[in-house]
């Protein structure tokens, strides 16, 4: 029998037109909160009662039609959370009830009360691990370790930008620990010793006024080969111009509404540098289950070791969410969660 | 014994700091004539009494310190051209002396009454290929086969601008050759029906004010995967953005100065497309020296039949060259040529 429950559903289906902003003006204009009908529970699948599930920047690229799926109209917003599972679709998903989880909104989305997930893609989480943890277990931290596998393909420094956010804290660590040398940039000072004790080898702070002296002086001693960019302003652009040869863009996200122009074209040609995208759902077919199942276990180790945790900026109940996340999101640099 | 001739010789060795004009504003700025003692030949190495060499994109930025490789100051400009050959430096290169050949300007410039080249890489020409043919066997010839090997890669549909170039019309003639459906590109409107002659399956005209509608139409239906750009504009840009998921940017010249800017970095992320450079100096290594006797081979067969032909814009002695190669370059797409 499908299951009704509350949700923050999307009002339009597929994809916009266009570029959108990377942070929506009005939530109200893309979700509302309603009563939704969840699919019949296949077999391998549950349902999750969910307990919290984080905003990440890509449910803003989802509920607006720009990202790299098109939305399903009428279905809960959200791509992870953490939960527990109270039903299962078959004998594969029947031991998971009862149990928490971290799953992914795959199958509906997990801004909602309840959720049906791929039993196979649930990570049943340690008692250590808090729900704030077990919430944002699997998009941050699988796309740290595969943004942190890419960086290492262009030698041992590298330099990431938006270094202060959960992800690039995430990336920090991870790269220190496996002798890696990150150069982290971040727009405003005050987070420099902070992200140095978290694994950076050098801060590098981007509305300084002498930024691209001292990114000079970083790249000359470090000679970072890959630039790991969630920002995509015309700083980003001047950094990558200052790599040397052979040097790869790789973007993964969109913070700045900026359209970075290319300054030095020739640099192409002649020093061999690329640009490419990050997108951690094409990676992951390309990841063995052995890896995944590796890094997820990995990073479960850290949350539970206390290595790592999530900082979080705010829990919102889902019905007043609409009106809420978004001046939640503009105060920190911590996850806004939703309790529903 | 060191042989002195008359040459159009660097001012200036080394890079230039940051970007140059694709077309430098004065030739006397950078090149002077007079007399230039030529290298010792040695073993392998031949000396050519030149009689033809074009004036390149890759000349200008060479000579302005914004190519690839260091400027030799004090030594000719001038990437490759056809000549005699009148001395041998060992025994490589004696069965050279005599015919006239193809060579690259690699050991000194080619913009003189002599230079010293490689005899390994100097290509004996047949008696039905022109001089003027023969002085541009090399370089353009082999950057299209790459190419077109690079754009075979993303399918049999691909785009290409300044497809009026003699560069471009080799590529097109090639691709449709090997039945591949090249677009053509042009800036302005006239040579649509040369350009379809000449191979290519539709030709675009970036002018026009209903160029991005063309160009949507014609990816629509071709789904070209690889944009080969020599011009690096906004537009150059705008139809990369209007290509499918996984197309890639392959810059290999920039004759425009716009510094175009990326206004949908969202589809690096979600539909994993690139932007990369070419540069033949970087390709020819990993070209294997059968697969490029071969392209150089075929080349030949083709400027032999008169399949192919270098169209001249104006063939300039030396000793007026730096006053007239500027203003010959901007009246014509045809090949200016240095007649020593």
């Amino acid at each position: 029998m499908a299951q009704v429950t509350q949700a923050l559903a999307l009002r339009e289906g597929g994809f916009a037109r266009g570029p959108r902003p990377q942070v929506p003006e009005d939530l109200h204009a893309h979700l509302e909160l309603r009563e939704v009908t969840l699919p019949e529970l296949g077999a391998g699948q549950v349902l999750v009662e969910v307990i919290l599930s984080p905003v990440n920047p890509s449910d803003f690229f989802y509920l607006q039609g720009a990202y790299g799926q098109p939305r399903q109209q009428g279905q809960a917003a959200g791509f992870e959370g953490c939960g527990r599972v109270i039903a299962a679709g078959g004998a594969a998903g029947e031991k998971l009830i009862g149990q928490r989880v971290a799953f992914l909104g795959s199958l509906s989305g997990a801004w909602a009360k309840h959720a049906v997930a791929e039993a196979a893609l649930c990570i049943p989480l340690h008692d250590a691990v808090s729900d704030v943890d077990g919430a944002a277990l699997i998009v941050n931290p699988l796309t740290a370790v595969a943004l942190v596998d890419r960086a290492r393909e262009g030698g041992d420094a590298f330099i990431l930008n938006a270094a202060a956010s959960q992800l690039g804290r995430l990336m920090l660590g991870l790269a220190r620990d496996e002798g890696l040398k990150p150069v982290a940039v971040i727009r405003r000072p005050g987070e420099e010793d902070a992200l140095r004790a978290a694994g950076a080898t050098e801060v590098l702070v981007s509305s300084a006024p002498d930024f691209m002296d001292q990114a000079g002086a970083a790249i000359k001693a470090l000679k970072p080969r890959v630039l790991l960019d969630a920002v995509g302003d015309q700083a980003t652009a001047d950094l990558f111009f200052a790599m040397p040869a052979r040097a790869a863009w790789v973007i993964y996200g969109k913070m700045s509404d900026e359209a970075p122009s290319l300054g030095q074209m020739g640099q192409f040609i002649f020093m061999g540098k690329t640009v490419e995208g990050f997108w951690l759902s094409r990676v992951l077919p390309a990841l063995s289950p052995e890896r995944a199942a590796a890094a997820i276990a990995q990073v479960q180790k850290r949350f539970a070791r206390g290595d790592w945790q999530t900082r979080v900026a705010e829990e919102i109940p889902l019905d007043t969410a609409l009106d809420r996340i978004l001046p939640a999101y503009a105060r920190s640099a911590g996850k806004v969660m939703i309790r529903p």
